[in-house]
């Protein structure tokens, strides 16, 4: 059903904030407004007043551009981490994806996007001086490139790779291959084929 | 992947509101609150500030309970549609569906739920005495049922339609049959039974 008048000029306004959102049509923002509806009113303006809260008073670590509460993100002020490895990542859900696989123990670099010409993204929009002006300080002996295995992605690697071969520093990139639990018959012949190039000794996989 | 750490406590809050939301999950919520961090902060005020002032200003059609941003609403108001004909509904989005049909023009009372015994809603939880005050009063001619097809909407029907017996109007229900566009193979019985008992004049059927 299309919605060609609603009842409220209050419930219109409501629905197509929510229908702003990325992936969330007309019917599903109704949806979620009947649901705001039927809460009570303190929990309609908690609701609210959260998301405008994050917006106003969010920080960005100074360090690595996470997001974060204070100056300093709780992951570079943790001095249980390892400081001489920096990961390099896109965005903020990247951080949380890596913490989570609970594999890493250095620290982060959130780029804020990557190289992409076509939306008019180029290096100079990215923390990518912060970045070149923490390795020329010292200190940090590895940086992990971990941006998307796209074309953007690899445009972007290869552009930081270039500024940063004057520093005496490993680079590294995250490892590409078949991803645990894919069917071989089901993975594409690129990824299969650096799989091949970079196979792996045997007992490395546990 | 799950969240196990947020690298902000106002990240947290804000998605924590969104995955509150039917049928939306950590995963989309964080995705959604991401978007709007991108935005300006006076558009995710104004989101903010639409959701909180729907709720709080409000208003339900004295008349029907639709929802409303006058104490009559618009339909209500409506000069031009039939005061003799009331067409019960259970909710404001079945009166949103029924005119977005384009084929009803009488007036509507919305029941505000349906009986519901397992949910603890009895016929005191909903709009019934207001609307046997409006039979009672006359000028009503005829009561449209337009209830879900469940067990529920039957016994909501059954029991406003005992109360109302004893006034001198038509009670009606929405016809139940094979919906336009399904195939009959995958109809279920009781719809095909019913269709087949309540078939109509082949000249009905435009």
């Amino acid at each position: 059903m299309t919605f060609f008048d609603y009842p409220s000029k209050l419930l219109e306004n409501a629905v197509n904030e929510f229908a702003s959102l990325p992936g969330i049509g007309k019917k599903t923002a109704f949806r979620l407004v009947m649901h705001l509806l039927r809460q009570s009113e303190s929990d309609v303006e908690r609701f609210g007043e959260n998301i405008v809260k994050l917006k106003k008073e969010v920080k960005y670590c100074k360090n690595c551009f996470n997001i974060s509460d204070n100056d300093i993100c709780d992951i570079c002020s943790d001095k249980s981490r390892d400081r001489t490895i920096v990961c390099i990542v896109e965005n903020i859900s990247d951080v949380i994806a890596i913490e989570n696989t609970r594999q890493y123990r250095g620290l982060y670099h959130v780029l804020g996007g990557i190289i992409s010409p076509m939306d008019g993204i180029g290096p100079s929009d990215l923390n990518i001086d912060q970045l070149e002006e923490k390795v020329k300080k010292g200190g940090i002996e590895e940086v992990i490139f971990a941006l998307s295995a796209t074309m953007e992605g690899d445009t972007t690697n290869y552009y930081i790779y270039k500024r940063l071969l004057q520093y005496n520093i490993r680079i590294t990139s995250l490892s590409r291959g078949v991803a645990i639990g894919d069917e071989l018959e089901y993975t594409d012949e690129i990824t299969l084929g650096r799989s091949i190039i970079n196979r792996t000794p045997f007992d490395n996989q546990k």
